[in-house]
């Protein structure tokens, strides 16, 4: 028996709890305390359906379970797609004391908690995140959102599960550019508050690689506890909470360009964390030494480092600047003050930032 | 200048003022103090629009303020609709910091505060309703919501306005199909809570038909009072907030019969208080003679008081049996014990629903 990780989000008659180890999803005694009804959903996708949905909903047979495969791919994660899960729990007659549980990556968590908040004006979910992206982010933390064509995550709503309960076993069936991506926001911890942790990755980014699993559930449990710390001070991104979103403002644009299609979440941060590394250095917050280890430790994942070649200047400003971050038209960006120490600032030189975005030339 | 009328939504930190006066909307000065941003969208109905819209958007010209105008109908109140919104919400790159304006009836006002709720995880939004049934009901107490083909304001939140804001002055336009179909609200709070009420209508009813602005007044102030009394106890409708559902039961399972178009959500709710007062009579709970009133009440405002005659008990009982107040596969009915006495309960002869359903005979 491998050992098992707890921790907490506080969030006083919201908070739950997070559960990290191996083997978890074929322990349905985990889930059931948080079920308070006799009705369950399962929503996932057609690619993780095949390794774990059978055994789920076996451990589940007590109750009336359903469940909804969705096509896999943040291309999906729209409005149309969300109505599918109404359609199923209407068919099925689920009232509003069903629970929605969320077996899957980020997109399939986002939908699932989304569709929660809405369904009868909100009922009961769980996390059950297969992705390291989703165990060490998207799963905490209440975030949940569809996308519009426009903009990432327009449409959503700040709805928090019952419990999260990842299974690092997951990560084994995970492909290696998905692995990557989750490591991107990995990294983004050490990076906004946690220097030491940042450290800790310079040195043992292989054995995250190599998934020792060891090493993965270390990188989990000290990602949650960055997160659910950040988002007990301030659940709702009244201020602090938008450190989170450090890379994310240029790689939510990014994303936007592409229609959510060619570029996974976490490459597309991997390359805003450089992009915001090289705007403080440009502002003199941080030494350039700083942005190489960043851009060094992302390229070690084998992650991207620089914006599509074919996306201008202008394009990234006029997406950046339907950013949730912005506030009455000035644009608020997720800086560094040094490795471990994130700023959200609309008190930035424009230039630096036009400058930036203009002189980006092919490396990496 | 005619009595203006104000009362408030104790809901703590969401606490909101409803004021109630001719004339209110050509004064800008009530809107303003609660907008906190530049940005304002105002959402409205082809048929508003060409009154009121202008006027509006001038008082706010000193915002950067912008206009939907949807096609008008219960029909249209679905996710396809409230994409519209965002739509233009993106386009116009409005920030978190905007503020949503409803102009209409309760179709307008539940769209716009579902968009409100889920625009960027939630913006600020106030409530101009224009017809009776929104200002004696859908405004106040913070229920959004669109429907979805197989169940009515299926998918939605408990999201409460900033301010409502009453301008009985609008009910001048209003055809006479539209004020009746509010009266059947105005009905609904004598029958489940405020018998003294249910006796001044008996009374003055031909004051309300024929429009006098002073009873008018009086008899949406009392409706707003006796919701926001129980809204204020149970803002997320855990228990006692059901009752305001009175007649919604068997009202919403017309509505989706007959998939939105024919009926006024009121006049569904005028048959469905009407069978909720005889299920209770045939239970034992209240006299023929109350049956009676509430039915007679209801024909002088010439509203409808028998179901489709094509629509089967098997019908009414497959629709009903997605109703929100469904509890672990066990439907619940708003039921009478008095006239102005409601109770939300589970604890009646089926055989009895069953009796009534089939014996509906064209009546009224």
């Amino acid at each position: 028996m491998k050992k098992q990780r707890e921790l907490r989000v506080d969030l006083g008659d919201r908070s739950y709890p997070i559960v990290i180890g191996e083997g978890l999803l074929k322990q349905p005694n985990l889930l059931t305390p948080f079920i308070f009804g006799q009705q369950v959903l399962v929503v996932t996708n057609e690619t993780i359906a095949p390794l774990y949905l059978e055994s789920i909903m076996a451990g589940l047979s007590s109750y009336q379970v359903e469940s909804v495969v969705l096509p896999d791919g943040e291309k999906y994660k729209n409005l149309e797609t969300l109505n599918t899960i109404f359609d199923t729990l209407l068919s099925k007659k689920h009232n509003r004391t069903t629970t929605l549980i969320a077996l899957g990556g980020g997109v399939i968590g986002d939908m699932t908690g989304f569709a929660a908040a809405c369904y009868q004006r909100g009922v009961n979910f769980i996390q059950l995140p297969t992705t390291l992206l989703a165990q060490v982010d998207s799963s905490v933390g209440g975030k949940t959102a569809v996308n519009h064509p426009m903009g990432k995550n327009m449409i959503g709503a700040f709805y928090q599960p019952q419990c999260v309960i990842a299974d690092t076993g997951t990560l084994n069936t995970l492909d290696d550019r998905q692995l990557r991506a989750g490591l991107a926001e990995v990294i983004k911890y050490g990076l906004i508050a946690d220097a030491p942790f940042f450290n800790w990755l310079e040195e043992n980014i292989n054995h995250l690689l190599d998934r020792d699993p060891e090493a993965l559930a270390y990188a989990i449990e000290r990602s949650c506890e960055n997160k659910a710390k950040v988002v007990s001070l301030d659940e709702r991104e009244g201020g602090v909470r938008a450190i989170l979103n450090l890379g994310h403002t240029f790689g939510h644009a990014i994303e936007t360009y592409q229609s959510y299609k060619d570029w996974l979440h976490g490459e597309a941060v991997s390359v805003g964390m450089v992009m915001a590394a090289k705007l403080s250095n440009a502002l003199g917050w941080i030494p350039e030494n700083d942005v190489s280890r960043t851009k060094e430790l992302l390229l070690k994942c084998e992650l991207p480092v620089s914006a599509p070649k074919d996306m201008s200047a202008e394009k990234f400003l006029e997406l950046m600047s339907v950013d949730k971050k912005v506030l009455d038209g000035s644009l608020r960006l997720v800086l560094l003050k040094s490795i471990g120490h994130a700023v959200v600032t609309s008190d930035f030189d424009p230039n630096c930032l036009n400058t930036l975005l203009e002189s980006r030339v092919p490396e990496g």
